[in-house]
C-alpha cells in the first residue's frame, strides 16, 4: 500500500493537501518539512506532501531550500489549497479567556488583522504547524489558551471552534506538492508545470536576464520565479523557476537545456499536471511540430538539400 | 537626540546593528518589525533600523511586505552585520541539561547542523527574536533551558554561553536598513544602491523580461531580486529590486522612470551608500556625462541643427 | 518662388515626385543625384528631390551615402510614386526594329522579363537615369532604337510609346524625399516618420541586438533598416533607421538620445508626415502624456515625496 | 576538368578571383551575374564565380537576390580581391584627350575624386562590367576614350595604363564566392561563415530583434545583415545574415533551426571556410562539447535520473 509522508502532526493542511491528492494512501506525519522529505528519499515512505509556497507568505524557504541542495527528489503532483483558519479552544473556554494564541508564524501573519481586533493583549506564540499548536492547546496543563489551526485539527484534538474564517483574506490558498525519488516523470497531459533550480555560473550583470531569454526564445512562460541566498553572502542567490510545459515538450527541453549550458548548474524538479488545468499558450513556431519539422529541414541542409 | 526603533527585546541583532549605524542615538525597543516601522511612522521615533535579508535566510517577509505596502518609509542606510550564535544558558546549566531550545525559527535553521551533533534529543521550540528567547530563559521558572542568540544578549539577561559560533556556516551575514519617514534622500557618494518595488500592470509572459531591459539598457546593474505573492492567489507577484547608483543618477532616473511608465505601480524605497563600498562599473554611455550630452544634443536637433 | 532641384533630365519619375510634393515649385533638373543635393547645400536652390528607394530595387545607394557623409539636409516630406515604364523609340520605329535598348540599370533589371521575351535578341545599355535615356534616343544619329522610361519622357522628348507598363510587377513603387537645408523640421501631424543613420563605436558582436533593443524599449516601431559599408574594408557597416514617430515626440526622443550615448555617431535625417498616412500603434506606457507623468514621478522621488 | 562561369567578359575582377580562387579551372565569362549562375544551374559550368559586396558600393543586388530567389545555389568559398583600378586608353591618346570615359558605374562612382579632379570636363558613361568598358574602348571607332577597370583588362584588350590607382580609396575590397549546385557543404575548417536568406512570416514590430535574438542566445555572432525589399511594396524586406560557424556546429545548427520555426522562410546559402581565417570567439556554454553535454543530460532528466 502506498504510504505518504507529510508535514504533520495530523490535522494540519498538508495532511488535507495529502488527503486530496493520495485518498489510498497510507499517511505518515513527520515532525517538519525535512523530515517529512528524509522519510520519502530514506524509502520509509513512497513519497512525501509538503507546502510549497503561500499566496500570502510566498514561497516556503525550508521546502525550496530542500529541494535546491538535498539528495533530489521530484515534484510528480501540486494542488491549490483553499487555507481557512480557525481559532481552537479547549471546551470551556471563551474568546474573553485567551490570553495566549499560539500557531504557526505563517498563521499568524495571516491572521494578524483578526487579532488585533478580537484579541488585542493576547500574547502570540510561535509553533512548529497549525496542528502542532492545536496539540499543544489540547494537553492538560498547556500554558497556551487557544490554536490557530484548520478546523479538522480542532475535530482532531478535541478543541472547540471559538471562531472560523478568521484569516485576513478569504482567498488565501497553499500550494502543495507531492514528491517522490527520481524517477521518469508523469505522461505529459497537455495542462502541465515544470519546476527547476539554477545557479549562476558567476553573478555578472545581465545573469538573470540571460536566463529569461533562454525560456522567452523558445516561447515557454514562467509562472513563478522566486530568488534565494546560496548561502555565501549577501548578493549571491540562485533562483527556482516554475513554467509552463512538460520536459518531454521540444520547446521545454531546449530551453532547458539551454540554461543547463550558461549556468553552473541546473537541478530538475519535476514535470507534472498543473493543479489550475490551464493549457499553455504556444507561441508560433515553438510547438513540437514545429521543433520536428525545423529538425527535419536542418538536417538535409546539412547534407546539401536545399 | 536622535530617537531610533529596532526589533527589541534588548540584546538582538537589530541592537548590534543600531549601535553601529548611529551610536549616539537612543534606541527604542519594539516588539517586532512592523511596530518598529510604526513608531518611525508615527513620529514615536525618528527612525527604525531592521533586517532586511539574511545571507541564508533570504530576505525578511515581513520587513519586505512592510515597505511594499504599509506607509512609505525611505531606507537612508545599510550595514551588514556578521552573525555569530551562541548557545545560553541559565547559570549552573551544562550541555549535556538541555532538553528545549528556543530561538527564533531562521537562527534554529541555521544552527540545524549543531543541534542535531550536540542536542539530538532537545526539542526546538520557536520564538519572536534570538533576544527575546534569550529573555525568556532567564526567567525564573522558564520551561526552556537554553537559548540560540547573540552573545550580548547572554551578557543583557544574566545567561552563560555553553558554546559560541554554533552556526553551521561561519560567514552568515544579515543586511540591516535604517529606514526614515520620506525627505530627500542622502546624497550621492559614488558608491549607492537603489530600492524599489515594483507591480506588474499585467502578469503577461514576458513582463519580467521587460522590467528587467529597463535596467539593462540603461546599463543598471541589480543587485538582488526577490519576488512576494501580490496576496491575489498563487501565480500572482510583485518585485522587489536592489540596483547601484543613486536615483539621482541620469541612468538611474531614466531606468526608474521607464518602469515607472511600465509596471501598475513602482513604489520608491530610497537611494543609499552601499555598506561595502563598493562602486559600479559604469557601462559605455551611460555616465551623467553622457545623458548631459545627449540631451543637449537632442535639443540641438529638435531645433533642426545638424 | 520656391526652387527645387531633382534628378533630371526632365521627364524622370524625380520630376513627377517633385510636381505631386511642390506643384507650384521651379524646376531646377541635375545632372545626378549628388548634384541635385549640392544644388541645395550651396543655396541654388531650397531643397532637392530624390529617390530614396524603391520596392524592387531596395535603397538608392547614392542617396543613402550622400545623405550619411555629406554636408547635412533634413528630410521633409517623402512620396510613393507609382513607377509603369514603357519603351520609347523615335517616330517610325516598330518593335521588330529595336537591337540596342538604353535605360538606368535599375529600369533594366525592373523590365528584364519583358526584355526576354519581347526584345530577346536586343543589346540593354545603361543610362544615367530614365530620362536621360529616352533623350539619348531622341538625338539624331542616336545608336540607340529605344529607351525604356517614363511615358512622360517621351511626350517630353518627342518619342513614341511602343509599349507601356512593360514592368515585370505591376505594383512598384518609388518612395521619394524632399530634403532641405538644416532647420527645424514639419510640426507633428500624428503620423509622422523619422530617419537617421547610426555609425557603430565598435564592430562587437550584439551591437546591432543593442541599437534595436534602445527602440524596442521605448516602444518605437522600426519601419526601415538598412545596412551600408563604412567604406573601411569588408565586415564594418553602418545602419539607416526609418521609424515611426516624430522627434518631438518623448519616446522618439529618449530612444535617439540612448542611440546617440551608444553609438560612434548618430546622423538625424529628419521628421516629416508619412506618405501612407498610417498612425503608430502606440505602446502601453509610451505615450508623450506617459513620459511626462514619470518625469514629475521622478521629480517627486527625487526630492523624497514617495 | 573543372569549368567555372564568371562574370565576363575576360579582364574583370571576377576573371581575377577565380584565378586566385580555382588557378585550374576552365573559365567561362558570363555576360552578367544572372548568366554567370544560370550557367551553374544548367550543368553547363560546375559552378560560378561573382561578386558578392564590396566595402564601398554594399552589397551586389543582383547577387543577393539572385540567391535568394532563384533556384537554389550554395557558397563554397569567399575571397577578399582588392580593387584597383586604371585608367585605360587606346594606344596614342592622353590624358589631355580624354572627353568620354565608359565603366561600370560602381568604379565610376568609386573613382569620383580622380575624375573630377583629372577629367573635370568629361563626360561618364555606363557599361555592364569594367572589362565590357575596356572592350567597348578597344573597339576601333569606338566613341569612347578611356575605360576605368583593372589593369589586367587593358592587358586583355591592347589598351594603355594613363593612370593607376585611381580610385578614391587604396584599400577597396570587394568580396567574391565561387557557387555551386546543392551538394553537401565542404567540412568544417574551425573558421568558416555561414550565410542564409530570411524572410518574415508577417512583418510585425520586433521582428528583426526576434531573429537576431535566434542568433544571440545561442552565441553565434552575425557578420553582415543587409536588408532588400521583397518586391511587395515599400516597408517589405527580407534579410541576408552572414555569420560564424558552421552549419555542422550545434549552436549554429540550433540558431538556424530557430530562425527557421519563427521565419516564413529561411534558405541556406552556404557554409564555407572565411577568406579571413579568423576563428570564431565562442561564448561559454555554447561550444559543440556544450550541447552534446546538455543533450545527454537533457536525456537523463527527462528518464528521471537527477
Amino acid at each position: 500500500m502506498l504510504k505518504l509522508a507529510y508535514l504533520g502532526p495530523e490535522g494540519t493542511f498538508a495532511e488535507e493537501a495529502l488527503r486530496i491528492l493520495a485518498p489510498e494512501a497510507e499517511r505518515l506525519p513527520s515532525a517538519n518539512v525535512g523530515a517529512a522529505l528524509d522519510a520519502a528519499r530514506r524509502g520509509e515512505a513512497d513519497g512525501a506532501v509538503v507546502p510549497l509556497e503561500n499566496s500570502i507568505e510566498g514561497g516556503i524557504a525550508t521546502t525550496l531550500d530542500e529541494l535546491a541542495r538535498s539528495e533530489p527528489l521530484l515534484i510528480t503532483a501540486e494542488l491549490l489549497l483553499p487555507v481557512e483558519f480557525s481559532l481552537l479552544a479547549r471546551p470551556g473556554k471563551e474568546i474573553g479567556d485567551i490570553k495566549r494564541v499560539i500557531s504557526h508564524p505563517a498563521a499568524l501573519t495571516q491572521c494578524r488583522g483578526y487579532i488585533a481586533r478580537e484579541l488585542p493583549d493576547a500574547v502570540a506564540v510561535s509553533a512548529p504547524s497549525t496542528a502542532g499548536a492545536a496539540q499543544e492547546v489540547a494537553l492538560p496543563g498547556s500554558p497556551y489558551d487557544a490554536a490557530i489551526a484548520a478546523r479538522i485539527a480542532g475535530e482532531h484534538y478535541g478543541l472547540v471552534e471559538l471562531a472560523g474564517g478568521i484569516g485576513d483574506r478569504s482567498d488565501t490558498v497553499t500550494r502543495f506538492v507531492r514528491l517522490s525519488r527520481p524517477a521518469p516523470p508523469p505522461a505529459p497531459t497537455g495542462s502541465d508545470r515544470t519546476s527547476l533550480v539554477a545557479f549562476l555560473s558567476d553573478d555578472h550583470p545581465g545573469a538573470l536576464l540571460e536566463m529569461l531569454t533562454e525560456f522567452s526564445v523558445r516561447g515557454v512562460n514562467l509562472t513563478r520565479i522566486e530568488s534565494r541566498p546560496t548561502g555565501d553572502g549577501i548578493g549571491r542567490y540562485f533562483f527556482h523557476f516554475d513554467f509552463e510545459g512538460h520536459i518531454a515538450d521540444a520547446r521545454v527541453g531546449e530551453a532547458v537545456s539551454g540554461l543547463h549550458r550558461v549556468c553552473e548548474g541546473v537541478r530538475f524538479l519535476g514535470s507534472y499536471p498543473r493543479a489550475d488545468g490551464l493549457a499553455p499558450q504556444i507561441r508560433r513556431g515553438t510547438a513540437d511540430a514545429d521543433f520536428d519539422e525545423a529538425s527535419g529541414w536542418l538536417a538535409r541542409i546539412r547534407g546539401g538539400q536545399v
